[in-house]
């Protein structure tokens, strides 16, 4: 405590593994675009192409950017907390709103067509997904960024925030991979099974989102690269243990 | 070090949390069974109904005996490191016997029928799972059960081994959702959407799935609840601790 705060390098496997999370993560995003460009038409809000508004809104949103959300501790390691603190909660509201397009795209073309909601597992996951990232945005906004919540409230909420957020990211990219199923069996039917074009890639598009979702888990969980504490973090942290502990270092 | 080991009980809500899991598991069981009998004509090797033998293995198989297999450190915290390990090592064991024969179902069934093989996402995503498994399996007994290892070396693989096993366990859980959508919309198609009592039970049972992994995977999670060193587990790592540092703690 006694020398200036000298920033600590990442690991180097940390930065090329957060690469790689950013390579397959835009290789999702630009196979989402091709497969919706070249077998279904592209995108359109005014026409029956309303629809691929949704997939497209989704990959970007609830799991590109709630990935990238996730990753900020982990490339942020030197900025002060608050900072870091506030561009984890903005990219969560980007990737809010960019769903939320996609989430009424969808039920605006049902609407159009006569169309049925909220019948299959896709959709039941899905707006679980909505429920659960809205709730954990609320709590982790008013225990984190809004003042008022203690040390100790803080710290007692801080793993569930943890757990329930890379919960709320996988179950993201599984409803993605029901969803993909979904749409298709609808449109391909039998031919899936003729290993038409389309299919390989909406199963290469599967693979590409199951990866995305297994690295930015495994960079989230490798315990040593985790953020390490900034000097004013530890100087709080110390005053903490004083208070709860006693003064001495070994008193308990 | 100096009383004797006295066994840790085990914290009372990680108890609570593993019965839940339990509750949670042998729902998705039933229900599996529930749906396949009720819906679906229920099990025989000998026809068409050869089929259902699949998801019923690979929910028995892959999801809740890997998924209990998982919990085996949580559960016997103060049993002998090896009696755990070999207890591990077996549910996996069974787990992988009896997903083969959900394998062999599926194939010989396609077979029977004349319909292609490994076409859907599904299908990849399965045998990505049983080939991860596999190798893990290997990996997992060549480090820990079979003598030869050294104590730096399984300290290395260690982490490696757990987040693969915790990664394999929810790919397996994220197979299952395809399978059971696919199975939903080969057989009821444009149905499904006036909500059918098959696609209300089948959604019900893909929410059982999802709620199974995450409970396991909280349990897994929780820092506090990791199973404790047991004392000749803390001696070895003492003595690997003053040959690697030095005989003094302090020293660095």
């Amino acid at each position: 405590m006694d020398s200036p705060a000298r920033p600590a390098p990442a690991p180097a496997a940390l930065l090329y593994y957060v690469a790689f999370s950013q390579l397959l993560g835009l290789a999702v995003v630009a196979t989402t675009g091709t497969w919706l460009g070249v077998y279904r038409g592209g995108i359109a809000w005014e026409s029956a192409l309303q629809f691929n508004v949704h997939p497209l809104c989704m990959i970007i949103g609830l799991v590109f950017l709630q990935g990238d959300a996730l990753l900020v501790y982990r490339v942020f390691r030197n900025e002060a907390k608050r900072t870091t603190k506030v561009l984890h909660g903005l990219l969560h509201v980007f990737a809010f709103v960019i769903a939320l397009v996609g989430l009424v795209a969808v039920f605006d073309f049902h609407r159009k067509k006569g169309y049925a909601d909220l019948y299959s597992l896709h959709s039941w996951c899905g707006i679980l997904v909505f429920v659960l990232f809205f709730v954990q945005w609320l709590m982790g906004f008013s225990f984190f960024l809004f003042p008022g919540a203690s040390f100790s409230l803080r710290s007692r909420y801080r793993p569930q925030h943890l757990f329930l957020g890379g919960a709320i990211f996988l179950l993201s990219v599984g409803t993605a991979l029901l969803g993909l199923k979904e749409a298709l069996l609808f449109e391909l039917g039998t031919k899936y099974s003729k290993f038409e074009p389309e299919g390989v890639l909406a199963n290469v598009l599967g693979l590409l989102l199951a990866a995305f979702g297994a690295v930015v888990l495994y960079i989230l969980t490798r315990a040593d690269w985790k953020r390490p504490l900034q000097a004013e973090e530890q100087a709080l942290s110390m005053d903490f243990k004083t208070l709860t502990e006693g003064d001495s270092p070994s008193s308990q």
